[in-house]
């Protein structure tokens, strides 16, 4: 596929690439569209056995791309069309894709990089790499179902402290609060990324499948449980002052006033 | 406010202290009450950004006020209402918070004080702070809402250990485990949390408000299922022997018999 | 009792010990229901104030017992009754279990010694034990349950790990993940288990019951929700040219092609 997220396959792994040079490989709308019909291509694969899942240029993902936000953050309809289709909509299909997935992770691990690496199995980083959401800064909450993915995944602990004081925690701290399997020297996280895919190809296909599964029924609950809470409307804020000003100072290059 | 549970705001900062002299705070009834009333208070003030609670002369809080418990834990009606509506009625005005919570933990943080702090969102300890609920030895056990909001702050692994072997912990093997965001030398933690206070107020205020709202979904179902599990009658042990003993030896300074 | 599955019981303390020579305490299906049957007497037994559990000759236990894999695993039917009454009603014995237990591993806790280990209270390691569930490279998954079990125990970092890319991990990646409570040299774990073993047993032992139903209301709810959910068929793999090659590969002491 052309694009921006990249579908290359060979010898039974997936290679997927997010390429949006210039941004860090910022997830734009048309991305996320992207994201799901790749991994939808890849779970309609029975002949694949690993997924190797990448961003190009030293970078992971430095978030959502911010450029766009104003032409549709600000409206509530459009705001929740965007989490619940379109982001929800590429996470739902990296989560329901049954053959493991390694996650390579350099650079800027932030926001939607972030909750793109929480739907992965193993997490490998180089050890420069930087995680966060920090859109406290950008005048804007987590989606709920967002959240529970990213609080599964590196803990109430870690999920908290980047949420509501929008800290930014490097590889070793992440690894050390269970985010990550591994943490390498910056030069050998591309190399470690391949023998791990490589090891994993070797395994029993089905097993994973399974396995996999029998992963997701557990979390599935987890997460269905938050997205039906007592949240009554997470959208509400959409045309709020602090919201415009939050993402309109980003754009405009000066700091918010909440 | 006056009282145990002290308010003071400013600067859209809410300090809220816990002070009981000569007792390292101990959380006595009314202090429970207080605590309530304190938190209910910042739940309606629509100006406040933060919260940041501690305890007074160097400690946090080293449990229940122990000499109150002849008074009402060996007979069931009491104990029951003691538990679900006194101390649950504090530590749901402190969960039901929507302004993020810093924690500044020195000293001892035990029982009770650890309840509390588990109930917060950003967790600060001195490094000589200690962490335990070592009611085992007073012959009680923990009642299960209280349990189940340790284990998911705490990790079920530092729980388990706390409750069935009554260890006491450091600052260090607490944020090991996964307890606390940062330990610091004793004599920096109350300007760290003044610090993180001074950063999280910076933060957009209704994003934070609707962050903690996802956060409360989720933990709500894991307590809630505790709350209604498998265990008819949690208070039964009222009139127990082994309570008695154990309250009793400890007021009268003796080792307990079980 | 004789058998495979040994049970002494001293001074308010069941010592339980597996012992399958030859076989590093490999669990065969005799000492499932073995160990079944060992745990109910223990919950029938009112005198006693904790479990001492561990494997003879310096393993805890090395997983199941291959050997007997081919005899049952590849039909359906049989493979079902394996994991929801043999396996199952042996961890369900110890999970059910109301008084505290004290786990001592030594060498290899692989598999269904993960298994066992995961359902035990307060766990102790040995510097040199090794931890894993290498069944990918048998051809099988594990059983959604066990899967759960596992996951909450070890954390879904550390089991996704084992599963999807069968490593094994140390005693010490294992405690920084949060499965063991302590490391010890080899050489002192015994005695350090008979110690935590003694404090235990002087603690109320009545709180210790009360606690323990309630941290398995909690833990319970999580393991039923693993098992209705999405998986309609969990065994359905069993006649799989893929599960037959890989634990006849092994059987024959050769590499599976998968």
């Amino acid at each position: 596929m052309k694009g921006k997220v990249r579908l290359t396959i060979a010898d039974s792994v997936a290679h997927v690439t997010l390429s949006h040079p210039g941004k860090l490989n910022a997830m734009s709308r048309v991305m996320w569209q992207e994201l799901r019909e790749v991994f939808e291509a890849i779970q309609q694969d029975a002949a694949l056995r690993c997924v190797l899942l990448a961003g190009e240029e030293g970078n992971f993902c430095a978030g959502g791309d911010i450029s766009e936000y104003a032409a549709f953050r600000f409206e509530e309809s459009s705001l929740r069309q965007f989490h619940d289709e379109l982001v929800w909509g590429g996470l739902q299909a990296v989560l329901d894709c049954d053959v493991p997935i390694v996650v390579q992770i350099e650079g800027a691990c932030m926001g939607a990089g972030l909750e793109i690496a929480s739907c992965c199995d193993l997490r490998l980083a180089g050890a420069s790499a930087k995680f966060g959401a920090p859109i406290a800064k950008l005048g804007f909450p987590m989606a709920p179902r967002e959240l529970a993915l990213v609080m599964c995944a590196a803990g109430e602990l870690t999920a908290r402290e980047m949420l509501l004081s929008a800290v930014v925690l490097d590889a070793q701290a992440v690894a050390q609060r269970g985010f990550l399997h591994r943490v390498v020297p910056d030069q050998d996280v591309a190399d470690e990324a391949v023998m791990m895919a490589s090891r994993v190809k070797r395994l029993a296909p089905q097993a994973a499948r399974l396995n996999k599964q029998a992963f997701r029924a557990l979390a599935h609950t987890q997460r269905a449980l938050a997205a039906t809470g007592s949240i009554t409307n997470p959208y509400a804020y959409a045309a709020s002052a602090e919201h415009r000003e939050g993402v309109t100072a980003f754009v405009d290059k000066r700091s918010p006033q909440f």
